[in-house]
């Protein structure tokens, strides 16, 4: 399981130095480690698009891999810094429902509460802890280091709060769970609730009927099909469906399902 | 040849983890592969912006790289995917025209139509083919792979529609090929066309004298010179000559040759 | 010493090659190598904030790493190319004063003009010393090549023009030295001039309470506390200060000590 791969998440933007102090951190601890981008452009605090984004990568990295994810509006207050520990990952950052979404992937086999008083050697600061809790912790189980030996054991995570889509008839209810860099909507519906059974789905009273990828419409028409992360996605062949829509995140979306195909 | 330097090019942006997912795919196939990325900020679909920042960077690279290049409106369409190995690198992508300046500058010795069949367990995605299509191939290549063994040959490869630049006595028309972050404007007239030979570059009736850097001029005067591209550029020292001009790619230009230096 | 650590800061923004162009030089001379963006989005030409950047992570990286920092408005110009060592790391640049923060912090050995004559085999463009000096030396100095062998001795390198703090009975005057990606405004003035001593920061007559973290205050509500960095700065809980305040670097700041805590 040791593959000395750190993938990072934060919402510190590109212009700064922060995303490079972790780095350095880590590359200091675990001079072997590999480091991977996931994306450092989250919107300011957004926790719960970074458990989206989180989210979508994880199944695609080696197992052993170690996800350090720093978006952390609370740092300094009492919310807890946790690594958890599950059968292929590694997951590091603020206990503040960041790995909610990810950890539905996955078998969850431990987590702990980051005990820094075994390796700390000054006290932390108040307000990056990314740089001195997370980043080293990363580096230490990157290394190979008992993952047991990093804290203490809880029992419960703080869990993202989100509202599951709802079946009536023919229609499944759901919502937009996150807007790519294409203008794709992505919607909360997963393959498994919906998958062979779909007709169209309906964002804001735009139709976009079910297909299988952008080109199966003209340029410019609206297309729906089951994205590469598993969720029904929206989106214009070779234009931007959430700029015609004016799209946001929660806006609610419903999917047709074929007459006669009702799951219930 | 055998270098483990994949180089990246898409325009995925950076806020989503789809760059990060092709690494995670990359990292496990070849644990030892160095990830470099070019650019991840390609306009949405320009194929011929693409082509051209690859083209800029590609002699800089070690024998035996990988350009995995995925700037893809078409996917999921009929267009083919491709592998092509030149005398000192391998070039992984749809393709749509994306490698055509860079060959310009190569030996080309095969190019494939890759055959998933070989190597994919699962079916690839309709929306997806740099993660479950290109990353893998980059990563054999990467690793050392059999190139003959991805695919079968192909004699022909989509080229982009390029304009060449005209000479009419002691004039050569020609066209912007991209501006940079500084507001540089990058011409299509190369060094063998004009070099020594060049008095002046016209840019919507704006001159801008030979020199040979921003330096030549004093702060916010016009200057052109052979960049480090290898092509005409106009710049204002210390400024922004696209935004001066509003000049945009596609807009003809006009390189004035010294009285008497005519080619033709 | 010998890490194969190279770490970059630039204003070369991600867009264009040019960043990858550096390290496709740099992975070509030394393979073993581990590259680390510092920043490639400081404010174009901006020496000033480059060299503020770059102070705040040196502290963090391994010893031996070298930086190469390429924010260099006067390339081409008679500016020096230098490289510098100091007791723990390399630094490899223009000399306009990029540096002076960073060494600030360290103990200089060493510095070098850097002379190309040694190892170039072709003339250096005008326009792009990051590829053709700066990044060839860095490999050299990150594979272990001797320092004193790249140049000749210099005694002097160009400073940052910087004002000093000024300290009038319990006031501290400072300014505004960088607004990072969250609006939060860091200021002049150092740990080491009012810790333990200041109740509150003023930034354009707007007070910030002197505490420990964002979330000792309100959600929406002002707060000051020594940075990561080490300086003290001013931030709203879930907000941007900078936004708020319009503030800009460079504007006056003043730090109130605790009354009777003088240091006068």
């Amino acid at each position: 399981m040791n593959e000395h791969i750190v993938a990072l998440l934060t919402d510190f933007g590109r212009r700064d130095s922060y995303v490079s102090i972790m780095k350095g951190v880590i590359l200091g601890i675990d001079n072997q480690v590999k480091l991977v981008d996931i994306s450092h452009e989250i919107a300011l605090g957004d926790v719960k698009d970074a458990a989206y984004v989180l989210s979508t990568c994880v199944d695609w990295f080696p197992e052993g891999t170690v996800f350090l994810a720093v978006v952390d509006p609370g740092v300094g207050s009492s919310r807890k810094a946790v690594a958890i520990r599950t059968e292929k990952y590694f997951y590091v950052g603020p206990d503040n429902g960041i790995f909610t979404l990810a950890l539905r992937r996955e078998k969850l086999i431990s987590a702990i509460e980051i005990d820094c008083s075994a390796w700390q050697s000054k006290a932390s600061s108040h307000t990056f802890h990314g740089r001195d809790i997370f980043a080293p912790v990363a580096a230490y189980l990157s290394q190979g280091r008992n993952f047991d030996s990093l804290g203490s054991k809880i029992s419960q995570l703080v869990q993202l709060d989100i509202k599951p889509n709802r079946v009536e008839g023919e229609l499944i209810y759901g919502s937009i769970l996150h807007i790519d860099t294409f203008g794709n909507i992505i919607t909360s519906i997963g393959e498994e609730e919906g998958r062979n059974l779909a007709s169209a789905l309906y964002v804001d009273k735009h139709v976009f009927p079910l297909g299988s990828t952008y080109s199966d419409v003209a340029c410019g028409q609206p297309i729906a099909y089951w994205g590469s992360s598993g969720y029904c996605e929206a989106a214009l062949n070779g234009g931007s469906a959430s700029e015609l829509l004016q799209a946001k995140i929660g806006d609610e979306v419903i999917l047709q399902l074929q007459s006669g195909a009702s799951k219930d």
